[in-house]
């Protein structure tokens, strides 16, 4: 009888590792992995006390650095610099993001969306990665998009909130993340609708319309949502106040920052990088207990074309 | 042989009359529900050369007018105006549109939109219509609540692209119309992120963000959804830029403006009226062939509640 149970327990423990390793495959067993299985099984439990019912599973994701690279230069500014070149403007400073976006929404005015959107697929089919040397498309992260696949599967619904405008983003963002184009949360260019030569089109004006970072990132998604996410993931300040609205709301929580500490297989940056600063962020995450995930520890692979 | 042929075409034009029966049966047989049905037979026809794949299959409806009644005025209007009184603010004319809204942001900069929404639970709670004397909430058509739950049994996504703001739609629009409050489209008002005695809340500010109005709504659909609808439901000239801007799209498309003309059941008014004036979409959608729905000859029931 007691050789019996002991059996039971061992095929048991063999079954819940085989099980564990199921979920999630790319990331490394260890506290991160272990925090978000758990969350993951409280809100999905009928039964349990933490039960969240599938409407309010909603999952928030920054973008750069969070789902993709963001080194050594944010890749829509790498996008908008090279048009802006080619263009012959006055070239801005690449790292005084508002005198890009400036610069930028005054070369694109006048523009129709949907020209907009094809200089940007061109774009992404022809542009390669500095260091990585292959399409920026390719540098998506495998760990989160696992996570994306795995929190969908348990019913959450997956957005985007990213400072990069939503015209770069939906592009792509659906055959990379799963994330269809009505999901994808982002910066916004003013648009004019006009009937031109009889035909309704949609221009582009000059101005911003609105900056879906830093503290415009929870009311990016009060108006687009308009539910408090049960879970956020970001990577560097400027998803600060997104983390924060996130971890106000009543029950089970999850709040995660993705920390760049791979030189080798990707970046490593974090208090002093121009790009993606991770500091204040940090110390909150620190202080109230949100997971910090190490790109260098936490994860098996970073990029699926990794050997 | 012939005798049991002529048996199964009986059988058959039976089956068929009973199933036409099924869909949307507060709909009376008619042009205006067979071109709904022969539309949606089209799109979902995986083997005819119209067919859309679920996710192109993307639905607009204005709510005033469209889905619910909006006579004698803007029923957030009546809540607005209620509300300026209670906070002894002068009374702008209810009929000059920018005013009212700019009074109304005016009395509640400041609230958090926390508090902002129990407001106009409370109110929804209480208020009553002025001649059915019931509340606001019971006055949404049953023959649209039928096309929304049609449309998404067919795999289409419904939205609500309305001039009133999301606010005021998302405390009621899933339980009487199954739209949940991230497919509500609205005019918004400008929120802050802050955080306030430790506490991460929105507060309202005074000025209007966004006017989900006339021209504006097929660029809050471009900023919200971004693809282009397959399938437009209006009532007024502010939903005129909303249906040609579907209109333009390729392949099928359905349009379809419901005009007021049953004094008896709900209100008759089009050309001259203040509120919901439908006029210049009219002409447009006889010169298009855009479905114009008669409440009166259309429809066999406008509420639920009617005997």
């Amino acid at each position: 009888m007691i050789r019996g149970r002991k059996l039971w327990f061992l095929v048991l423990c063999a079954w819940s590792a085989f099980a564990s390793a199921q979920v999630l495959p790319s990331w490394n067993e260890g506290e991160a992995k272990a925090r978000i299985v758990t969350f993951v099984q409280a809100v999905t439990d009928k039964k349990g006390k933490e039960y969240v019912p599938p409407a309010g599973r909603i999952a928030v994701f920054d973008n750069d650095g969070t789902l993709w690279s963001e080194q050594p230069l944010y890749f829509q500014f790498v996008f908008m610099l090279e048009q802006l070149k080619a263009s012959g403007a006055p070239m801005p400073d690449p790292h005084d993001q508002k005198a890009l976006l400036a610069a930028m929404g005054q070369a694109t005015s006048g523009m129709t969306v949907a020209a907009y959107d094809r200089k940007i697929r061109d774009w992404l089919a022809k542009a390669r990665h500095p260091k990585f040397k292959r399409p920026y498309t390719d540098l998506t992260f495998l760990p989160m998009k696992e996570l994306l696949a795995y929190l969908r599967a348990n019913g959450f619904k997956t957005y985007i909130v990213s400072g990069g405008s939503v015209e770069f983003m939906r592009p792509w963002a659906e055959k990379s993340y799963g994330i269809p184009p009505e999901q994808v949360i982002g910066s916004q260019q003013e648009v004019k609708f006009e009937v031109k030569d009889g035909k309704p089109v949609l221009t582009r004006e000059p101005k911003f319309a609105f900056i879906d970072d830093g503290p415009g990132k929870p009311v990016g998604i009060y108006r687009h949502i308009g539910r408090r996410p049960i879970a956020a993931f970001g990577n560097s300040d400027g998803d600060l106040q997104m983390l924060q609205f996130t971890a106000a709301g009543e029950g089970q929580r999850l709040m995660l920052i993705v920390h760049h500490d791979d030189a080798e297989r990707e970046f490593a940056y974090d208090r002093a990088s121009h790009i993606g600063k991770l500091d204040k962020a940090w110390d909150e995450a620190k202080a109230n207990n949100w997971i910090v995930a190490s790109m260098k520890s936490d994860w098996k692979k970073v990029f699926a074309f990794e050997k």
